[in-house]
């Protein structure tokens, strides 16, 4: 096992009802920002729930934030928190409001320009603290201290993370996903499997505990994603996706061995430059990064079909082949194409992401750091 | 799933020579004080450390805790804490000398008479901030709230728990545990088990994600205990023990189910009349707790079987039985007896402690609160 620090002081509040409890869990006096993106929190209940537990005190609203959440659109909420004198930030929303709302309140107080806290991981020495109440059970973000934001104009779309914008607390209730798009649901079934695998297929590392707990997740996803689209409103199913995804990215089966990520390296890329959705650009990258990379991921790759998809039978060879072609299946079962002509992009886009992805210094990806641009067109070759 | 809050600010240095890192986390010119054992951290390497780590800094010395913290012993640490002006608390030990740390941390600033903190449950306003270095993977208290305390003059075993004396910090560096007795190691292993089927072996919640985490604690345990029994300078056999150990117990697996701890309030009873190690009386209750309260705890007992041990074959009775028998079995592998009588223990005690339990209102113990002074002495019956 490789040394590690561990800390997440994020507070969870899980279940039904529990929106009524926030009003407790911000400073009291604070000059409240509630941040929000398209405005489905207005029809599912979510704002009404909010304003009622936060009634009879100061709060502005910002909406608007996208998918993808904007540098441009966030600058202004930014504008508003130094004009407002804002003390905390209310994420009403999914993983987008809440990177968006993230990156607020890293850029609030921060002198210089904010894009270099994206662009050149300037540190962040003040933020202002926040909140969030998770309608959209996929990104993780509701207990991690990641956000990735886009730059419209020069379609960049870089990450950043610092512990001062943990949330101080998560609300996740699962009743107020039940109204989710089918499509948004299967992204984030997606999207937090190839989290766990970003943190679990790698080399072995000898720590069980972590790989079980990450076989722990990718089992649960396989069971509770397709119930969870089959029945809607079947709060157990959609709470153990909930908790699923938050447990794939909140450090936890990342804490001691080494990670990959090259995956949402490149995955970032594609939604820069063709606007798919972050999940569909894993459900496509994903597949072919196991093909590819098979030689320096075999022994987990052999684990994970055996443990997570029973393969027992058959050479080796043949097994990582079967797990491949079972994950794909899995996600395409979910309605998420995995091939880049599924979303009408061609074998145009390999040079141009290599390239980018180049240009940003990403040349040695990996949990090796052995993801070169040509291995990237290699892999993205394999995508098509 | 149940509802639940779910917040553990600790945060874990893992791995070699990470107490060199102590002194960034505490407060600069807090007063610090020192508590530890029977003396061990002398001869382990691990006091050397410490003090080094805080050259030059302000640190007193309280040592002498006991297995089983003593009340009388840490009421004399509270005087010097107040006498001191000691401004931080630094354990270093196993269990026993954190758990009696964090009692000293919950009584030095308390009004009134700090025995009503585990006997009235009296509320904990301002506590001495601690860390911990944690020599022993057994008890999970560097990652929880919790801490068990005997007074000796009564033979009274009580525990509190409240989140202001979660550790700062807690160090666990694998190799200052590779000179600790095996009967240590044993009940480490034995306690941690324990700790997990408290929270898993319950009735189903609909919980999936929290019951494969729990059965990947236990899988670890099962392929770790003897590892590092058999080799206990093998660095990541002890590493994975001692993370096993402390996610036995930090709240995660307990999120949104239900719980028992029965088997540790009966346990705690036997400890205090007849001085057996605390893992060694959850290695007696266990399994009588299993055949007595099968009925109740059927599912589980069936998927604990399957998925832990790969009991697939014969009836469900048979399957229940096996589970405990394999259970059992794996306890005495360690080393560690599993009925009374193998600590000179007879069944004279069975009235005495199912009275004790009832003297303190414990008359309704388990996920149900179905287990009666009545059911402890059929349980206790078993144990012999």
């Amino acid at each position: 096992m490789e040394n590690f620090v561990y800390r997440n002081p994020v507070k969870v509040l899980f279940g039904r009802g529990q929106i009524a409890g926030i009003g407790a869990e911000i400073p009291a006096g604070a000059k409240i920002l509630l941040t929000y993106g398209g405005g489905s929190i207005k029809t599912n209940g979510v704002y009404d729930q909010v304003r009622a537990a936060l009634a009879g005190r100061p709060v502005a609203e910002f909406g608007g934030i996208e998918p993808n959440p904007r540098y441009e659109t966030l600058m202004r909420a930014v504008e508003l928190v130094r004009a407002e004198g804002i003390g905390f930030l209310l994420s009403a929303g999914g993983g987008s409001v809440l990177d968006g709302t993230k990156f607020i309140s890293a850029a609030a107080h921060f002198e210089g320009d904010p894009w270099d806290i994206l662009a050149q991981h300037a540190p962040v020495r003040r933020a202002v603290p926040l909140g969030a109440v998770m309608t959209l059970p996929a990104t993780g973000s509701e207990m991690n201290f990641f956000a990735v934001i886009t730059r419209w104009e020069t379609r960049e779309k870089l990450a950043f993370g610092h512990p001062a914008v943990y949330p101080k607390f998560s609300v996740l209730d699962p009743e107020t996903t039940f109204t989710l798009p089918a499509r948004q649901v299967a992204n984030g079934v997606v999207d937090a499997f190839v989290h766990v695998l970003e943190q679990y297929l790698t080399y072995p590392a000898d720590a069980p505990l972590q790989d079980r707990m990450a076989e722990a997740i990718l089992l649960t996803l396989i069971e509770e994603g397709p119930r969870t689209l089959a029945q809607p409103a079947d709060y157990d199913a959609r709470a153990n996706l909930m908790w699923a995804a938050t447990m794939a990215l909140n450090g936890l089966i990342a804490a001691g061995v080494p990670q990959d990520w090259s995956t949402h390296m490149i995955g970032h890329e594609i939604t820069a430059l063709h606007g798919l959705d972050h999940a569909q650009t894993l459900a496509v990258v994903l597949p072919a990064t196991m093909l590819a990379r098979q030689e320096g991921k075999r022994e987990k790759l052999l684990q994970f079909g055996e443990r997570v998809w029973g393969l027992r039978e058959g050479s080796p060879e043949a097994r990582i082949q079967a797990a491949v072609d079972r994950t794909r299946a899995f996600f395409e079962s979910l309605g998420v194409p995995t091939r880049l002509s599924g979303y009408g992009v061609s074998a145009d886009t390999i040079p141009l992401i290599a390239e980018r992805l180049e240009k940003r210094g990403m040349t040695a990806l990996g949990e090796r750091q052995d993801v070169t641009p040509a291995q990237v067109r290699e892999i993205l070759a394999l995508c098509v």
